[in-house]
């Protein structure tokens, strides 16, 4: 298909460029930005900018910030005694949705491949360990995916930290709340069944 | 939800703003917009930007072109005594997609709606009767939604058009290929018994 404008085949190829925007996708978008407010397509455009010009890595806990530090870092009310190691940016977002976590956080930035990279030497595991040798952290609470590489690293972790005196924990495996036992999967059943827990009267 | 970044913020929020992007594949998106390489991130900006300065309508058939005079109608191969009117230039495409038609267009940019604006003061149907008034065009092909605002549209075009001594066609209206009779609704059926066809042996 030949389109009537470059400027417009090249919006729709760099928006269907982007991932789970298919063509047709593309296609509206690129309509809806050229019909939009003139605000609307500037605003777009120069956030993903300034995105990619300010936003760094926190220096303490590597989460993605505008700052040195990051607002979770540097706020006072946060426990200072628990700290909660995750692999992505994202897995901070999901932990904060939920309000039930006041502690501070540790991004690694991928996970322990199993069979190849990243090896450990890639995430920030150093700096992690840097941390805890400070001596102020009392638990570590492991939330790496419950994957075969999320495990893998949650168990290298965790020998790495034991010897330092610190609790290191993980967060618990078995059924998501509103599925059915019928379609779960072997795997999580049997985590389900190894972490039950005792119903108090 | 505090984030950590406000750049971050940002970029969810105005990603979040498009058509058919949740808050959940905003931040998908955003992520791999931060993770790309920087190339990535800024061909997108710059492809938003420079579509919304260079793309404009061509003069002649009120398309989106970066030029003065579209590809479609500077092209001397294309048949220029018929003429397909069609509301929106994401409707060109649909038309180009298929190849069977190697005419011009008109684009009227809307359809006349039934009970209020645009008028058809607001659409591009002086531009086209002044194309028409020229007499190269032999047949106008309306091209319209099958919607109320598009019949109406295709109607009062027509009236306007037959003095002119040009032919006047609309698009079939029927059931779509694949469709399932079971499911048709009403009016496609009424459409597709109306203008049903005679089988040749």
């Amino acid at each position: 298909m030949k389109l009537s404008s470059g400027s417009l085949a090249r919006l729709i190829s760099e928006l269907a460029g982007l991932p789970g925007i298919g063509p047709k996708s593309a296609q509206r978008l690129a309509f809806y930005l050229l019909n939009a407010p003139s605000e609307t397509a500037e605003n777009l455009a120069n956030a993903i900018l300034e995105a990619r010009k300010n936003i760094r890595y926190c220096s303490l806990c590597a989460n993605l910030t505008d700052a040195e530090i990051c607002p979770i870092c540097a706020d006072p009310r946060r426990n200072r005694e628990v700290l909660c190691v995750v692999e992505e940016p994202k897995d901070v977002l999901a932990m904060e949705k939920v309000r039930a976590y006041r502690g501070l956080y540790h991004v690694l930035h991928g996970a322990i491949s199993v069979r190849d990279n990243p090896g450990p030497d890639q995430l920030t595991i150093q700096q992690l360990m840097n941390r805890l040798q400070e001596g102020q952290i009392k638990e570590v609470i492991l939330a790496t995916n419950p994957t075969m590489e999320g495990d893998a690293t949650a168990l290298y972790l965790a020998e790495q930290i034991r010897p330092l005196g610190v609790k290191v924990t993980r967060l618990a495996h078995g059924l998501p709340v509103g599925a059915s036992i019928e379609y779960a999967d072997e795997i999580t059943l049997t985590r389900a069944l190894e972490g039950r827990q005792e119903l108090n009267k």
